[in-house]
Formats: C-alpha cells, sequence, structure tokens
C-alpha cells in the first residue's frame, strides 16, 4: 500500500523507508480491513489496531480497500535565526538596459556579437558572456527590433539568459536552495538589490521513501524507485515551495534566473537524477563531487525556462554541498582562527581549520536527535518535548506549548543530561532501576516517574496526569551514547590531524535546527562538546543555507568553492583504528 | 496545394517558393480538376493543361481534391572529386579502453573525477574532459563497475561522450555535413583511422519551400512557415542521408559523435531554427556568427544521443560556414600565396588572400548557372546540356547521354559563349534575328537555329529531329550577362582591396560542383574570368565540404576558424559604388 501511495504522489511519513519498523505510516482502513501484521502489534496501540488503523507498508493489496490517510501535522518548520554571513552583494547575475547601435551597412555585426559587445562595453569588460541557448537566439533578432535596440538584458558570466523590453520594475530574482533529507528551505533574493523577499520551507516530499539517506539509497538501490523518480519528487516539492516563496512577495517564479543548491550527497545526488547506491556501501563513492550547472528546465524546475541550477560540490560520499555551504557562512576557509564546525543533522558533519588547512569527516551519529530509533521520538514539530530540567519535580518545555506527543533532539539531549546528573542513568549509561534508584535514595517522585519493562528501565518524562505519556527508555539512552561518542571521536580525530588540542580552538560553529536549540550545558554534561569549548559555542542555525545564499549573491564565492572543493582534506573514519577506540572511550558518560 | 503538401512532407520542387512564376511545382489533378489559372496556361504546355496539370502553388483549395504527385526525377548528384585537404589526422574526438583504479577507503575519488583523471592520465594531459550530461552521469557508476573499471571511453576536449564495455571493434565515427540549399551531402568518417566510410547525397527537401536562400527566407518572414519547420525538414534529409551513408558502410549512425556542418547563412540559420529573415534586407544581418555548438539529440539529429553537433562560423549574411570550409580547405589562410576562390552556387562567393590578409565579397549572381531564371534550365540532371561545341554543327552533350530535357549552367555558359565567339551574339549582348544572321553571312546551319519571338531571338540547340526542343533565349543571355559582371565585378573589387592586379594572383580556386564542370576556355570567352587567369585555374570541386571534414578530423582546424572569423574583412558591395561602376563595365562580352 505504502509503493502505491508513494505512486499517487500521497505524501506519507516512513522513516524507515517501509521496513515496518518505524510505525509511522498509519492509514486508517474503513473497507476490507486487513487483520493486524505482527509489526501492526507492536508498533500501534491496541485502541488503533482495533479502531482499523495499519502500517501502510505491511499491507500487500490484494482487495480493494478504502484507506484514509492521516493529514501531515501542520508542519511548524522551525525557521531558525538564519546565521547572516556577511557577503558582500556582487553577483554573477546582472540586468542592464542597454541602448545598441543599430545595424547598418557599414556595422553589419550579428544580433548576438552586437549585444555581447554592449554588455562587455557597459560592464568594462567585466562580464563577457558570449552565448545563448537556442531558444532565446531564435526569438532574439524579433526582440531587438521590436524594441527599437533598447532592451533589457539579464546575464551571468557565460550566459544572456533574457531579452526584453525595457522595464526597470520588472524583478530579477534568485533562488538558494537548501535540500535537507527532512526540509526543504527556499530563499527568494531579489538581485537588484540583494534583498531576501521570500522564504518558504516544506517537508521534503522524498520522506515517503525513508526518514533518512540511507533508507532513501536503498529505494534506489533495490530498485524500488528510481533516482528519477525521486528527482521528480524532491523537484514537485521545490516548485511548491518557490511557488509559495514568490507568492509571498509578489513575483513570478518566471522572475527567478540563477538558482544555487546545496545539500547533503545523497540529496544532490537524488536532486540531478544520479544513482546513489554507492554512496552507502565501503568504500562510499560520489557518482560527482565537482559543482554542477544544468537548465532548470531540464529538471522541470518551475523558475524561468532559461534559468542555470548551480549545484554546489561535494567533498565525500557524506561531507556535501551543505558543509560547503557552512564553511563558506562561517568564513572558516578565510580567516586565521582555529575553528571546529558540527552539523549535527541525520549525518554529524565536522570541520576543523587550523593555520589556514581544512579537514573534514562525518559520523552517522545524527538520526537520535532526529527522532529515529527513539521510542518516542519525533521530530521538533508542535507538542514535541524541547526541554527538560529536574530539580524538585520534572519541568518540561513542548513547541507550541502544547500536550507532548513525543520528544525530540533538544529534549531527549536535556533528559539525557538531566538523569545523568541526577544519578538516574549511570556513568556507564544503564538505568536504574525503581529499586535501585531507591537504594541509592533518589528523590521519590523521581523513583516513582522509574517503572522497569522487559528492555530494561524507563523514565516517565510527563506527569501522571498527562494524557499521553511520554517515556526516556533505556535504549534510549543506548542511542545517545552511540551518536554522542561518534560525534565526539570524530572532533577527537580532526584534532589529532592537526595535532592540536581543545585550548587552541578558537570558536565551535554549531549548525543546523538541532545546533541552534541543543542545550549547550546538557550537550557539555553528556560529553558531547568538552566542557572546555562550551564558551566558544556559535549557533549558527541553518549556515549551509546562509553559504547557499553567498554563492548567489557575490560572485566571488565561487573562487573559495573551488579551492575548498580541491583542498579540503576528507579524513574516512570508517578506515580508523584510532577512530573505534576513540568511539569506544567516548561511550561513557563523564564522571560527575 | 502545395502548402497542403509541404506540410505533408511531400517533396515538390518549388524554386521560385510558391509565387507561380517558375512552373516546376506541377501536380496533376484527376478529381474536381479547378479551371486553368493565368499561371497555368503560362507557364505549362496546353497538352499538360488539357490533360489536368497544374500548379500546386496557384491551386487554393476549396473542394476535394485527387492529387497525382510527380515523382522527383532520380537525381544524379554529381559527386564532384572532392579536393582532399592535407591535413594531418588529429581529431579533437578520441576513444580509449582505460583500466581505472577500483576505489577504495584511502582513494574515494569520485566516478567521474576517476575517469576524467585516468582520462588526462592516458593523453598526457592533452585531453582534460570535465563534464558528461546527466544522462551519462546517471549511467556511469553501474557502467563502471559492470565492467569492472574497464573500460571504452569516447571523449572530446569538452565532454565525456560515451562509456562503454570494453571492444576494440565497435566503430567510432564522425559526420561532416555540407547544407546546400539544393544538395545534402554526408561524409561519414571513421575516427580511429580517419578514412572516409560513407558519403550521401539527397537533395535539400527545403526546396519544397523555394530553390533559392530569398525566397525560403520569404517563407519564414511572411509567417509561411516557422524557421522551426524548416529546421525539422533538412533534418529530417540529413537523418535519411545520415541513414544512407551509415548503412553503406555497415555502421549504425549511434556511432557518430561529432558532427561539423557547414553551409550557406541562411542554411545554417535555418538548421538551427534561427529566423534568417534579415539576412535577406539591408543591412543583412545574422542573427548569430560565431560557431555553435549543440547537442544532436535538441535538433532531433539521429546520431548518438550524446553527440555534439558544431557549426561552422558565419562572416556576413552571405558568407557562411561553406566558405570558411573554402577557405580551410584550400590553405588559403595557411601559405604565403596569393589566391582568389570563387564559389559559384546561388549566390557567388569569392575569397582573395594577400599577404595573409584576407577578404571575401559576395554577389547574388548564381541562380543562373543553376538553372533558375533560364527558360528551360535545370540542374546538372540527367538529360540536362551539360557542353555545348559549334563547329560545322551544334555539338551537345548531356548528362547520362540521355535525350536533352533542359540546360544545366556548364551548357548555358558554353552555349552563350559559343554563339559569342560565333557572331551569333553580339557584344552588347543582344542575339541577331535570323535575317540579321544571314546579313552578317553566318553559315545557314546557325542561321537556321534562329528564330523570332516577341521576347527577341532563341537559338536551337537542339537537332530537328529531337522530341524535345531546348533554345537559348535572348533573356538566357540577358541573365548570364547579369551574373557574370557581378561575378567579375567581385573579383574586381577585392583586388582593389589588396592595390593589386591579375597578375599577381597564383591561383584562381573553383569551388563547387558549378565550378568543377564549367568550361574554363567559355568562362575566359564571355569575361566571368579574365584570361590572364586561365592557366592559374585549379577546380576544388566540393572545397567546403572538404573543409568541414577537416574541422572534424584535425582539432588544429579550430584555431584556424577562430583566426578566419576574426580576420576576414567581409566587404559589402551593395554599398559600394565602384561595384556600380565595375558591374556596368563587365556587363558587355569581351571583344573577340
Amino acid at each position: 500500500l505504502l509503493e502505491v501511495l508513494r505512486a499517487a504522489g500521497i505524501e506519507i511519513d516512513a522513516p524507515c523507508g517501509g521496513a515496518g519498523t518505524c510505525g509511522k505510516c498509519k492509514v486508517l482502513i474503513t473497507k476490507n480491513v486487513p487483520p493486524p501484521t505482527w509489526a501492526d502489534q507492536e508498533l500501534l496501540t491496541p485502541e488503533e489496531v482495533l479502531g482499523g488503523v495499519r502500517l501502510a507498508c505491511r499491507i500487500r493489496l490484494k482487495h480493494e480497500l478504502e484507506v484514509h490517510v492521516f493529514e501531515s501535522h501542520e508542519h511548524s518548520l522551525q525557521k531558525a535565526p538564519t546565521f547572516e554571513a556577511d557577503g558582500k552583494f556582487n553577483p554573477a547575475l546582472r540586468v542592464l538596459t542597454l541602448e545598441l547601435e543599430p545595424p547598418s551597412l557599414k556595422d553589419q555585426r550579428s544580433d548576438a556579437e552586437r549585444l555581447y559587445a554592449a554588455i562587455e562595453a557597459a560592464t568594462e569588460g567585466k562580464w563577457k558572456p558570449r552565448n545563448m541557448t537556442r531558444s532565446l537566439l531564435a526569438k532574439l533578432p524579433r526582440l531587438l527590433r521590436d524594441n527599437e535596440w533598447q532592451v533589457e538584458v539579464v546575464f551571468d558570466y557565460d550566459y544572456v539568459l533574457a531579452v526584453r523590453a525595457p522595464q526597470q520594475d520588472q524583478p530579477i530574482c534568485g533562488a538558494a536552495i537548501d535540500i535537507g533529507t527532512t526540509t526543504l528551505a527556499v530563499y527568494t533574493e531579489d538581485m537588484r538589490s540583494g534583498v531576501r523577499m521570500g522564504t518558504a520551507a516544506l517537508l521534503n516530499p522524498q520522506r515517503s521513501f525513508g526518514g533518512d539517506v540511507v533508507s532513501r539509497i536503498e529505494v534506489v538501490s533495490k530498485g524500488e524507485a528510481s533516482a528519477d523518480k525521486l528527482s521528480e519528487r524532491v523537484v514537485e516539492g521545490l516548485n511548491k515551495a518557490l511557488e509559495e516563496s514568490c507568492a509571498a512577495c509578489g513575483i513570478s517564479p518566471e522572475a527567478i534566473f540563477h538558482v544555487v543548491v546545496v545539500g547533503n550527497p545523497t540529496m544532490t545526488h537524488l536532486f540531478l537524477g544520479l544513482d546513489p547506491t554507492w554512496l552507502a556501501a565501503a568504500p562510499y563513492i560520489t557518482v560527482q563531487g565537482d559543482s554542477y550547472c544544468v537548465r532548470a528546465q531540464e529538471l522541470g524546475l518551475k523558475v524561468n525556462p532559461e534559468a542555470r541550477v548551480f549545484v554546489l560540490p561535494s567533498i565525500s560520499a557524506y561531507i556535501g554541498a551543505d558543509t560547503v555551504g557552512v564553511i563558506l557562512a562561517t568564513n572558516m576557509d578565510q580567516g586565521k582562527e582555529t575553528a571546529l564546525a558540527l552539523d549535527i543533522g541525520t549525518n554529524g558533519e565536522m570541520v576543523l581549520v587550523h593555520e589556514g588547512n581544512l579537514w573534514a569527516c562525518s559520523t552517522a551519529a545524527g538520526p537520535a536527535f532526529e527522532g529515529a530509533n527513539i521510542a518516542q521520538g519525533m521530530r521538533a514539530e508542535a507538542g514535541a518535548i524541547s526541554k527538560v530540567r529536574l530539580d524538585d519535580d520534572v519541568y518540561l518545555e513542548t513547541i507550541g506549548a502544547q500536550a507532548a506527543r513525543g520528544i525530540c533532539g533538544s529534549g531527549l539531549l536535556d533528559a539525557v543530561a538531566e538523569l545523568v546528573k541526577a544519578g538516574v542513568i549511570e556513568e556507564s549509561g544503564r538505568m536504574l532501576s525503581p529499586e535501585e534508584a531507591k537504594a541509592e535514595g533518589l528523590p521519590d517522585n523521581l523513583v516513582e516517574r522509574l517503572e522497569e519493562t522487559d528492555q530494561g528501565a524507563r523514565f516517565r518524562l510527563t506527569p501522571p496526569s498527562a494524557a499521553h505519556q511520554v517515556y526516556l527508555t533505556q535504549r534510549d539512552v543506548r542511542e545517545v551514547q552511540l551518536a554522542k561518542s561518534a560525534l565526539r571521536a570524530g572532533l577527537e580525530i580532526l584534532l589529532q590531524q592537526a595535532q592540536i588540542g581543545y585550548d587552541a580552538v578558537d570558536h565551535v560553529y554549531l549548525a543546523g535546527a538541532f545546533g541552534n536549540y541543543l542545550d549547550q550545558g546538557s550537550a557539555a554534561q553528556i560529553g558531547l562538546i568538552p566542557p572546555e569549548l562550551l564558551e566558544r559555542v556559535v549557533p549558527v542555525g541553518n549556515a549551509a543555507g546562509a553559504g547557499c545564499e553567498l554563492a548567489l549573491t557575490e560572485s566571488a564565492t565561487w573562487g573559495r568553492i573551488a579551492r575548498i572543493k580541491r583542498e579540503l582534506k576528507y579524513v574516512e573514519l570508517s578506515a580508523s583504528r584510532e577512530f573505534q577506540d576513540l568511539y569506544i572511550e567516548h561511550m561513557m558518560f563523564p564522571e560527575l
């Protein structure tokens, strides 16, 4: 059924990619309800099962069914206060009104040559485009003559992209696009002023093919859907976001002539319709890693048909254009400082710069903080527990101040940190049983929240009165341990490359929504961030998107991008013995 | 009716483009025969009119008709012995079998980067392609792995065009295409050896839109058909020719990866779907004159879908890629010689090189020699009178030794020259009446061939016994006078540019089929070529096509092409007072 829903373009969450393990692809069957499967009984409440709720991925279609798809929770995508990179506004994309010398028997240059020369003259030789598509060339002679040789021309360094009647008020825009595994973000920029005109964020429609990159890659490598199909889906989503973003500022998507795209390597591969199969298995190889330029039309992206789309380069199978964006936005490649950048999304990507040298590595560490493999984990949406404090009682904060439905990354980090501090979780990560907690002399209000299950203890976060109880389980703690030790070990490996210690690090940039919202104290408490770096942490929000905007609006950025692509040294952790040792070493929580 | 036939893709000659003046678009109507029009009565024989033959361009469709289209005379395109330009074989297009280092955790380069680097290494840095289309990239990872990293790769300086299983015997080809107004010529070359594998020539299917460039331009400028439509038609023809040429040597058109195209500016504009309207009217402007590269797929050309098509540059509205081809083939731009090149097709294009400087001009002189505006003019097809000698009697040669149906360019030139020499045509171009001829004491066998008509005298070329009589009319002589004086005046203008006389000219290259077949003595007799240059004439056949082949097979040619485009000085004759004077001056035939 999930496949049929996917094929019909119905958006449905399936973070596990249809493996029957996440329990998220719920549908209500109202006719010919099939008997519950093992997974239904495991992952749904008895009430749900009785009521006809089933997991779509577990239903093999034999009879006609009547299916009710639950609406996606209206997504309150947290628009992190985007870090504003301090770039100048000097885009490659330009617009000029030109008065051309009409041709004569003494000046018989071709229409195109006349236009090219006028652009070169008007820009004092800084822009020398010498190319037009056939479709624009086909219209050129009439455009020039109908407008009596006075035209508005849109161009970049290589191409003339539009020729039209001179109308000073016609907008010329660009779009910066950040393709996240979960979220698509589109920023529309006015290319005359550099002002950001509109933003839009939507959930990535590819999520019905899996919540993380690995499950999406599997969908393609197992032949369940082609890379082209996944490209179509993300392009559909981007078209919606572009439309929304343009509508908000009253422009037509036709006004967009340049599009710059960032995303992790799986996302940029799938955007371009390239097979990501070999990103997922050792030795982890991209199809192509250079920056890539393609016409919007070729991808079906609904902007101006002549628009050029630039995809920033990938460094390796797990360090992608998004990381390049973070480096650009933070200016790590520019200054003399020693700095770390940490982007905890589905993966954890890390960059270190020291004395102008750049290193990067990536660990499969993130999904826990995005709710994956966490019993009641969820994205940072309305009803997610986002903050936890233990004092005389347990204090919670939920997103949108709504009744708790689950727990998101920052809440998870807090919960573990607070329970470690309180002694409910041991240094080894083991959660005490109610009896042990009592024997240790922990306060009654904590002890009574502990429950024994056949998979270890669990801790009730919500008050007894809550309609829906949210627990932190022993398994959840283990997931956090695995994630944080991987991230921490990655940081240590990067420092080893530069042969420096934490004291040498001037700044730690925390990128991404999670990096923005996590409690730094909690992060230090569990050993994710070394305590000595705490005061040097700078949250930079969606720095990948900010870097993408920079590439769109400041042409000098492209020289930096080429240098980053050339010089950034990727450290492969899966081949590293040291990493394994550090990974095990950091599995424990720090001593109090 | 002509429009309907055109739209249906039925090939029918209409040299005048449907103006009702050439009488060539004959069809037989067998049901609902419309009354004959003025043009039918003027241009068809009474027998034809009675039998139901009509001119398609004169029939306005009101009722259902039954139409029989006469088959084109099987065209015996004279494959002129193509001048073999002495280029080295060093094409930009290459094929190599590469054994790539498989990726490992220590070498995680992308698939594309691995391939690019291997090509660069194998060619010692001479080829550095860094690009592939998305469609090839999408297939790349499987191709590399399925072939265990040993692949055959086809590439040029910019692009990788194919990756496939290593099979040494798979052909790699290129095609040189000469788009003539009348004839399409396709040469297929083996790009491993440089051997020409196949040739094919077809009539240009665009001819139903007019016989010369001006009538084809009018079809577009009047909106009767779009430039795209004319592009489709020529591409259809080229696809047929490519198929034929490939079939002849047993290869698939898929083996063709590079295509180089020459043609006059109208032909290259229409090939690319560009509006040629402004080529035809002062000040005669091309849409774009640079060399232009496009993917075969975009034009619908049936070669390998990844193939690149290169159109050579145009210099002006009437000096096109075909003239650039002539310069390349004759090496005029290379040597130290002083040389003239003369290409008499529908137009007359002329080039002069002197002390390394290049000049060119063009005159609307050719159509007479292609049969246009000549009473019984025809192309050089079976049955065309191609040679005429006056001795004791009139001796004719026809193409294919068939009964004379009409007269082609070389026959026309001979006829006029011989009649001038015999005194039947005066120095002024006036043909004597039978009475005047008799009074002048001309032999009886000539006098009896002269007839008086209300448009001046005419001379019967065919013997009295011939089933079909072919005449040279007073008007035909006037057409020849106009053409030869325009050509001669053009030559004089070029010499003025260089400030030299005919004595300084080392060679006169005569390009094109007509240049190949004309009798040089006759050309001198009527003053088309100055007699002092006679012994320096070198016929070079389809030099435009030979230059096109050179661009395909010798990459160094492209530097020459760029220099020719940059440095060739175009002399616009329509603005020239001197040209007008010389034009009038050379209208007369030389004194005997």
